[in-house]
C-alpha cells in the first residue's frame, strides 16, 4: 500500500492546533473536517482544554485509546519536532505537517528544525506531508483538511501541489465553473513526500481521471519522470510552472525553498515524463476538466457548429491557433448537412445555423459530422436556457407552462445530444456565456460535457485532449 | 449631432415584428424593451393586432401621431425595403434592422435587396444599424433592445461589434465577473453605418470610458483608422481579430459577407490606428474593465503583494511574461516593508505575507510601495472574505457578532484600500479565485477595483493598460 493512501484515507486522525479561537488555522481546519461528512474518528490534543469544537480532546496523543492512522499538527514552529516525537512513542506512521516556519523562512533555524522532523520521522517510519502546506482533500471519504469549507465535490480531477492556495482557495473558482474536485494534496516544503510520491498514490486511485500538478521546483527529477510516465499510460497529468522568469524563480525560492530552472529546462522535463504544461491555473483546472470528461480526440480535425457567427468564427480561429485544424467539408456531407439544416444557414464548416433555427438540430449536425469520419471532434455554441424568457413571462403569464414543456423537451434532447461523443469515441467541447447556474448549461456538465466561456480557452483544452490521445499511446 | 446619438437615445421607437407569437425575435426584443426601463414611447406596428404585449398597436407608420426617432425592424428578408419606404415616407430618419438573409447569405437575392436598403435610406436620408444585427443597448437611457434581458447596467465599457452575440449573449458572462456595461452597438453587415461610425459616436459619449471592438473586416480602414486615433487620444479602445486563419476568414465571410485578412495586417492597421488587440471574447472585457477602472500605468514596473505563495510566484512569472517588470526592492524599501511586515514575510518582491498575518497590512504596504517610486503598479492577490467561517458558525454560534464586526473593519478597510491607486495614479488589479457574490470582493469591484480569477490575465490586462499610456501620449 502506498504511503500516501492512509493519509488519504485514515479512519482516525489526532489533530493539534484546534482550540476555542475561531480564527486560529486549526481550528478552522478542525471545523472543515467535521461538518464536510468525515466519517472516521477525530481527537482533538489540547494541553488545557476538556473539549474542543465539542469533540473530547485530550491532553496528549499517548491518553488515545486505540490506533491513529493520522497526525494532523498545526503548530508553532518550535513545537512541531517534540510532538512528533511523541507521535513516534505512540505508534503512529503518517502525519501532515501544516506549520510554516522551516526551510522556506530566512535564517538557518527553521532549516535546523526542519531537518530535526525529517530525523525523527525516519527513526519511527513515519511518512509525512509538509510542513509549510495546507492539509489535504478527499472527496471519496469526504475528508476536508484545508482551511476553505465546502469544496464542490465529485470524481474526476485531482490536484498535488507545491502551493497550498492552490488546492484549497479555488473551491470558489471549481464551483463557478460547474467543475469538481477529487482530491488534493499540499505538499509544501516536501521534507519527505514529494510530488513524485503523489503520483505514484494518484495513479492507482480509480476515481482521479486527470491529475493537476503546480509545480516550483522538482526535487527527485528521476523518480519524478518514472512516476509520471506511469501515471500518463492510465490517466492524463498536467503541470504548471512559474519558476521560469527571474522574478517567478526569486518568489519560488522564498516560498518552498524551491530551486526553479529556466521554462526550457522545465518544458523538456515534462516532455520527458509526457506532461502537458498549462500556462495558468485556470487553464489547467480548464485541461483537467476536459480530460476527466470527454475521450481524447483520435486526431486534429475539427468541426465547428454554431448558431452565431462570432463565437463560430472565433472558435474556428482559435482551434487553427491552438495547433488544430477545421477542414472544409466535402461536398457529400455539406449536402447531408444541408438538408438537416435550411436556406439561411451555412454548412462549410463552421456550421452556422444563424439565430432563428431550431437548437435541437445540433444533435443531428453533429452526428452527422462525426459518422462522416472527417473530424476528430467537435465545438458547439449557442445552447440557450429559458433564461432569455424573464421578461416575456412578465407580458405572457401563461408562458410559464411552455417553459416547462420546453424545459423537460431540452432535458432529453440533452441526454441523447451529451451521449454522441462517447458512442463515437470523439471528444466535444461547448463554448457558453452562460453560466452553470443556468438551465441550458448546468444538466449539461451534469451530463459530463465541459462548458467554456471563451472560443481560446475551448480550443487549448480540445488541443491538450489531442495531445494526450498521442501521450497514451506513445508511452 | 452625430447620426447614432438619436439612435442611441430615441424617445419614441416604432417596432415592427412583434406579435402575440413569445417566441418570435420580434417579440422578445419588445418584451427587453418595455422592461428594461426604457421611459420613451413604442408604437408596435402590427397588420392585425390591437396590442401587442399590452401597448396599442398601429397597422401602419402612418397612423402614428406625433414623430418617430426610431423604426426598429424584425421581419422577413423581403418585407424589409417595402416597410423602410414607409418608414421614409412618414419621416423617421433613424432604423435599427435586425433581419438577416441579405449579403451575408448565399446567392445574389440577399445582395439586391441589401442594394435596394441602402438605396431606399439614401432617397429619405435614413440612416440605419443593420441589417443582420441584434440591436441596441445603452444603459444611459435604459434601452435595451437585444434578445438577451437584464444586462448588467453600469458607466465604462461600450462595445460595437460585428458579431450580436458579442453585444448580448455575453451579459451573463459580465455578470459572473462583477463587470457593468454601458452601450452595445450591433452593426450587422454594416449596409449604412460601421464600426468607423461607431468609434466617431462612442468618442463623445460622457459615460463611456473604454471601447471594445468585435471585428471581421474594416470596411472603410481609412475612415477606421482615423476615428480611433481621435478617440484613443481621450479613452482606450480594444479590438478582437479572428479572421487571420483560413477557417476564421471562411466563417466571417458566411456571417456578414466580411472579407478578412492575414493576423499581420490587421495587426498592422490596430497599431496604427492606436487599438489595442485582445485576444478572444474575455480577454477584451478584462482590458475593457482595467481601462474603465483604473488609471494607466505610467511604466511597467510593478509590485506584486500576496499572502500565499503560489498565486504570487504566478503573478511574478505572468507580469514578466507580459512584458512588465518585476523588480528587486532597494535594501530602504525592503527594510521599510521589513518593519510593516514581521518575521515570516518576505519583502523581496513578491511581499509574501505568509497565510496567517493580517490582511489589513496590505493597505501600508501598497502605499509604501507606490509611495517609494520604484514602481508603476501592483497585483494584490490574497484578499479574504468571511465566506470561510460558514463551518466555524455550525461549531461557535457567537461568531455571527464577530462577522458582522469583522465585516465594519473590512469595508473601511476596502474604501481605503480601493483610494490608493487613483491618489497616487498608478493601477492595481487584483487576483482571486472568489467571486463577485462573495464580501471579500463584491465590495471591493463596487469600489473600483478589477479582480481576475488568474494571474496570467491580470498581467496581460495590466499590460494592456500600461500600453495605453504610452498611446494616450503619443496621439
Amino acid at each position: 500500500m502506498h504511503p500516501l493512501k492512509r493519509i488519504m484515507y485514515p479512519t482516525s486522525i489526532a489533530l493539534w492546533g484546534a482550540s476555542d479561537n475561531p480564527l486560529k488555522m486549526g481550528t478552522i481546519q478542525m471545523a472543515n473536517i467535521l461538518e464536510t461528512g468525515y466519517t472516521g474518528t477525530v481527537y482533538p490534543v489540547h494541553p488545557r482544554l476538556d473539549s474542543v469544537l465539542g469533540i473530547p480532546a485530550v491532553r496528549s496523543v499517548a491518553e488515545i485509546d486505540g490506533p491513529v492512522d493520522l497526525a494532523f499538527l498545526v503548530l508553532p514552529t518550535e513545537v512541531v519536532p517534540g510532538v512528533l516525537e511523541e507521535c513516534g512513542q505512540a505508534g503512529i506512521r503518517r502525519a501532515v505537517i501544516i506549520s510554516g516556519g522551516f526551510k522556506e523562512a530566512a535564517g538557518t533555524r527553521g532549516h535546523d528544525l526542519e531537518e530535526q522532523i525529517l530525523d525523527i520521522a525516519r527513526r519511527y517510519g513515519i511518512r509525512f506531508l509538509g510542513p509549510n502546506c495546507v492539509g489535504i482533500f478527499n472527496g471519496v471519504c469526504n475528508l476536508n483538511t484545508t482551511t476553505i469549507p465546502e469544496p464542490p465535490v465529485g470524481p474526476g480531477i485531482a490536484l498535488a501541489s507545491q502551493s497550498g492556495a492552490y488546492t484549497a482557495m479555488i473551491y470558489p473558482l471549481l464551483e463557478a465553473h460547474g467543475m469538481k474536485i477529487c482530491q488534493t494534496l499540499s505538499v509544501g516544503n516536501e521534507a519527505d513526500m514529494d510530488l513524485a510520491d503523489c503520483l505514484e498514490y494518484l495513479k492507482d486511485e480509480r476515481e482521479v481521471k486527470a491529475v493537476g500538478l503546480y509545480v516550483e521546483t522538482v526535487r527527485r527529477p528521476r523518480e519524478f519522470v518514472r512516476a509520471a510516465r506511469e501515471t500518463v499510460k492510465s490517466k492524463p497529468v498536467v503541470a504548471m510552472y512559474v519558476g521560469g522568469t527571474e522574478a517567478g524563480s526569486r518568489s519560488a525560492l522564498s516560498h518552498t525553498g524551491a530551486l526553479s530552472g529556466p521554462d526550457g529546462v522545465y518544458d523538456g522535463l515534462f516532455h520527458q515524463a509526457g506532461i502537458i504544461r498549462a500556462e495558468d491555473m485556470d487553464e489547467m483546472l480548464d485541461f483537467l476538466w476536459m480530460f476527466s470528461l470527454q475521450p481524447p480526440a483520435p486526431g486534429p480535425r475539427m468541426a465547428v457548429i454554431t448558431n452565431s457567427g462570432g463565437p463560430g468564427s472565433s472558435l474556428a480561429y482559435h482551434a487553427e491557433h491552438a495547433g488544430l485544424v477545421v477542414p472544409r467539408f466535402s461536398a457529400k456531407l455539406s449536402a447531408e448537412l444541408d438538408a438537416i439544416t435550411g436556406r439561411l444557414a451555412f454548412t462549410g464548416n463552421p456550421i452556422d445555423l444563424t439565430f432563428d433555427t431550431n437548437i435541437f438540430l445540433f444533435k443531428q449536425l453533429l452526428e452527422t459530422v462525426f459518422e462522416s469520419g472527417e473530424v476528430d471532434g467537435a465545438f458547439v455554441y449557442g445552447l440557450m436556457g429559458s433564461d432569455f424568457m424573464v421578461n416575456l413571462e412578465k407580458r405572457f403569464p401563461a408562458i410559464t407552462y411552455g417553459r416547462e414543456i420546453w424545459q423537460e423537451q431540452y432535458l432529453q434532447f440533452l441526454r441523447e445530444f451529451s451521449a454522441i461523443p462517447q458512442s463515437y469515441d470523439k471528444p466535444m467541447a461547448l463554448m457558453s456565456f452562460l453560466g452553470p447556474a443556468s438551465d441550458a448549461i448546468g444538466p449539461l456538465i451534469e451530463l459530463g460535457v465541459p462548458v467554456f466561456p471563451g472560443a481560446r480557452c475551448a480550443a487549448r483544452a480540445m488541443r491538450a485532449l489531442n495531445d494526450y490521445g498521442r501521450i497514451r499511446d506513445n508511452f
